[in-house]
């Protein structure tokens, strides 16, 4: 039996990807940048073990048997990267041996948060390190046939994933722009709203943007090419200000394009405006852009700010949107924050603006971080073949 | 001493009036088309009296004095409307005679319903019949700097406000395309929803959408002309699906084009998204399109439906939007309905959906209206130069 064990992160669009321009193999009508989050605080752990005794491919998932041969996107992924072995050569055991899969989430998938993104890089990242294929580009447009934004979690720091012009998708891959090293100090506070809404998923949401928005290919066009060239050069200079109205202008046009769509897609909800609201008011109160919001297919706020400037946004976000769970460590997840005196947080105007009790579920505080890693054996996911019940 | 007195409508409009080429004299980027409502339910009235024993010039708005001379906007109406009357030779008294205007809307301006269209089609169709000025398209040039959207309520029926292409503003006037009576079933339900948050009145949220939308333009040259020409066709031949879709695409790129505005404009919560939704469902429930939503710069849903379809409509909107006080007065305004049996209203699927208690505040039954008419002098709203107390 040969086995391998990886974590792979998060990544969060700060111009995002919305819109295929072919479905099947997940090519997007514009280019997108994200940043890779800390994967001690979000990530997927995957194991893949290869053996000559199992009979069949089997998969599960956070514990839960699910789907393999059936899944298509698994499937595409698992051939991508047995064609990039079969190329490679020197392969140690036979590609007939079948596969068990087993992969968690250490985020609960309540929060809304792209688990997908995660879960494929994992998973193509976890199969390349068992076939002992290097860490390449190729792998990045397999990725991407998993879940179109998985490209991007196969890079650290900032990465940037190229719409591609090729009609087979071999020129649609993800690359590292800079790594995390570059702006250590880039952190983000997530705030995870309550929200029982009906909601579009974002695969049906795109596809009906690209059938029914007048705006979208515009959108994709004019407006996006310019933003990648702006917020690269923002990025390059960790230019804080520039970056945030970027990001903070590229979400609502996501959002505004999911409005353009018919019948309208709504991610956004009231809390969510509040939390727009919160940050503008801030940035005002404190004489200089130092937060910066980004949503994606759902409520919940993700809020850039660097490390210096946590503690008194921390602060205010509590005075601005105050839960009777404030003080617990449920409620304030990752990375700890020191308390900060209470006279400092004192904001001028409209920033005083305190919402009603317990509009957020919770608070997650992560930071910029590294691509996938493999872990040693003893972490392995799979026992004798089975799932480790966790 | 003389006097007229007159009421003048409020309109809706289909394709939407945001954002302007020239902020003085009001001159729109896009064409927009909008119906004119029922005065019976909606309207302004306004005297005007002239006297050469008044000493100044006074207004007076819903009982409460409002400044005159300080009023850029009044004032170009009223020099507008004089310019006509001295082109016009033959006036009965000096214009030099200071003039007493009262004004009232007869719905709450709590509503959120553009109160000043009608107000300025009023004042300056008042003026007109106070200078003996026959209606013509020049006065709807002169009630458009005003307020933009106040040119359409000179006329009834449907209309159409051209942006024109003068710099001067001349060309920019509002047309009826057709009266009342072409398509007189075609009625209107306004549920008026609870809101208590901050928002950008829609002269600054215009403003900063032409300033900073990167998708404004493209609406404005692209999409609106196209959806101009759809929706007069619609019009004349009174097909309602494509009068409908028109007008709910065209209200969700407005409110696009509001996020898409830096910072964001969000003038529709979630109210108004779960009103969204109903429509939808509720078309797909009755297996055709019979209501369409509109939204201005506010949170309050506008429901074109035909007559025929209004009982069956308003039992599915009371059943899908509980409220305490449901059977009264105060919640049902305007145009009595007919009961219709529930189980006419039963739904299939997603369409019986039950939003939260008392999400709305009331729903006001109206339909297409005329345009501006002249009430006969017992109406006055002033009596010796004063203002009734109502």
């Amino acid at each position: 039996m040969f086995s391998a064990t990886c974590v792979a992160p998060v990544n969060m669009a700060l111009v995002k990807y919305w819109g295929k321009r072919n479905e099947e193999l997940i090519l997007p009508i514009n280019d997108s940048i994200s940043m890779t989050l800390d994967a001690n605080e979000m990530s997927a752990k995957t194991t893949v073990a290869a053996s000559e005794s199992f009979k069949q491919n089997r998969m599960w998932l956070n514990g839960e048997v699910v789907p393999f041969e059936e899944n298509a996107r698994l499937m595409r992924c698992l051939e991508g990267v047995q064609r990039l072995a079969l190329a490679n050569g020197d392969i140690k055991f036979p590609l007939s041996w079948k596969l068990h899969i087993a992969s968690y989430n250490n985020f609960p998938t309540a929060a809304g948060l792209a688990s997908s993104a995660a879960g494929y890089a994992c998973l193509v990242y976890t199969l390349a390190r068992l076939y002992e294929i290097p860490m390449n580009e190729q792998l990045t447009t397999i990725a991407r046939q998993g879940s179109g934004s998985a490209c991007r979690s196969l890079h650290g720091g900032f990465v940037q994933w190229h719409r591609g012009a090729a009609d087979d998708g071999s020129d649609s891959f993800a690359e590292q722009l800079v790594t995390a090293e570059h702006w250590p100090n880039m952190h983000m506070l997530i705030l995870v709203v309550n929200d029982a809404r009906k909601k579009t998923g974002s695969t049906k949401g795109m596809q009906l943007a690209v059938k029914t928005s007048t705006l979208i290919q515009h959108r994709a066009k004019e407006i996006v090419p310019r933003r990648i060239k702006e917020l690269r050069t923002a990025i390059q200079e960790r230019d804080f200000k520039a970056f945030a109205e970027i990001t903070m202008k590229d979400s609502n046009q996501l959002h505004a394009i999911a409005l353009d769509t018919y019948p309208p897609c709504v991610y956004m909800n009231d809390v969510s405006h509040a939390i727009v609201n919160f940050v503008h008011d801030y940035n005002e109160s404190v004489g200089s852009v130092q937060a910066a919001y980004t949503f994606d297919a759902g409520p919940n706020g993700c809020i850039y700010v660097q490390a210096e400037n946590v503690p008194r946004l921390l602060a205010a976000i509590q005075v601005a949107f105050p839960n009777d769970a404030q003080q617990s460590v449920e409620y304030l997840k990752g990375i700890p924050v020191p308390p900060v005196e209470l006279s400092k947080v004192a904001t001028n105007g409209s920033a005083g603006h305190v919402n009603p009790k317990n509009m957020l579920k919770y608070i997650i505080h992560t930071k910029i971080g590294e691509g996938p890693r493999q872990l040693s054996d003893e972490k392995s996911l799979l026992i004798d073949g089975l799932p480790l019940l966790k």
